[in-house]
């Protein structure tokens, strides 16, 4: 099921900024028992990205309405929604009355080893960098090459996900999640002020961390770092927190520490 | 006149990587009595684009004959291809067998003041930077909300172009377009190993200066050498070499200085 401004449609105007310029922002939302779980944060972060990117924000209640009729019935799934700045003219300027477009679309969960939040998955390092310092640091905008060359690096379906650095060889995150390091009882992750996605998982486990007992620092966090790690965890909206147990093929330990986390995540709405 | 993989369409599938992603690149081309001057360069540039986003490159002789046909009869006008990964899955892996998508539109010569390339044009500095140090310096690819950020910064119809710094504060060049510095003979442009466009009127340029006596050095430009500077243009292929006559309000001389290398390029194919 694809609609498009809340028509059901498999096809949008090819003059769209969101593919000529990437104009536009995503969410990427789980569905579970026909509704979605997290719909509150997925929309507070969308309304947060319209803003930075002078895109006016989509009526609520109708948005609402057209995501709750998208996936009623559907036990279990992904919705996808797109938010474009509109049809426009050639060249960069938006227009002065943009007429956003709402591209909605329904996929099935993704297949994920199921006992990945008991036993861990395996990561592996990309070599694709992330460009940092512009303006869209943090934002979960449709520029999504940088990610699309990191997740071409590897087939191996027995690899879950692929870290990535900033330009200046930092820590930044999964190329689909964020990524946590526990130590010593702190938690860290990475400061999303030059580039990365500001994940709606994310938001939640810094602030389920408290409730069981780990406090949490955002910093820039060097690779080296994660080998000397208690646990290490990936997390997103849609598959939750997936803890690591082996990164470029050196095993990681520590996964039974995540498991308060986990549950506190769980009871707030990851899988 | 828009087509989707040379059938005439106005819209294409909203699972397009180009769509979801800015999985892909464009090209933006002049025409001129039913031709594409430039037109080797273009396809050069886009084959260099698909070697390093690992995208096939569509069959020559039919791209060939889908641009002849578009600009058959078109005394003047603006041609613009995107080449796309094509429809995938959901997820940032590219689909292993992709069948890249060719969307090709065309547009009217843009509105430019009449004497631009003899009397210049008026250009502004952007605040919005570019990050530095992704995979994607120097490709013309579909991700440029940056561009489109700065571009939404004025509205002044006066203001032809705007002038754009990385994230560490060195010149890059227009929001459209690439920067040119004539100082003591010497040209002098940005050089785009860290982010910005290779633009085929630049690389032009970088051909035609010799032949006008001047030499060329690609190098970090501090945006305080402008007014330093003898003379200053942006260019691109579409609107070919403009001088500036004014930058944020500040006169800037020397646009006879650059006449010859006008007369150079426009041998060469820019208007």
């Amino acid at each position: 099921m694809t609609s498009v401004d809340g028509i059901e449609a498999a096809t949008l105007p090819a003059d769209d900024r969101g593919l000529q310029y990437g104009d536009g922002l995503f969410e990427t939302m789980r569905i579970a028992q026909g509704g979605v779980p997290l719909l509150e944060r997925h929309l507070a972060r969308l309304g947060d990205g319209c803003a930075r990117l002078g895109l006016p924000l989509p009526d609520a209640a109708a948005l609402r309405g057209e995501l709750g009729a998208a996936c009623a019935g559907v036990a279990a799934g992904v919705l996808k929604l797109v938010l474009t700045r509109g049809s426009g003219e050639r060249g960069y300027r938006p227009p002065q009355r943009p007429a956003p477009r709402r591209i909605l679309s329904l996929h099935p969960s993704p297949a994920v080893e199921a006992d990945a939040a008991a036993r861990g998955v395996r990561a592996r390092s990309c070599t694709t960098r992330l460009a940092i310092g512009g303006p869209l640091a943090g934002l979960k905008h449709l520029n999504r090459l940088e990610q699309v060359l990191a997740r071409a690096e590897w087939r191996d379906p027995g690899i879950a996900e692929g870290l990535m650095l900033d330009a200046e060889g930092t820590l930044v995150g999964g190329t689909m999640t964020n990524l946590f390091l526990l130590r010593a009882g702190v938690l860290h992750t990475p400061t999303l002020d030059r580039c990365g996605v500001a994940g709606v998982a994310r938001g939640l486990v810094l602030e389920c961390a408290p409730e069981v007992g780990l406090r949490v620092e955002q910093r820039r966090i060097a690779p080296d770092e994660l080998a000397a790690a208690d646990a290490l965890f990936v997390c997103n909206a849609v598959v939750g927190i997936w803890p690591l147990r082996e990164v470029d093929g050196r095993p990681q330990g520590g996964v039974e520490r995540l498991a308060d986390l986990v549950r506190a995540t769980r009871a707030r709405g990851l899988p």
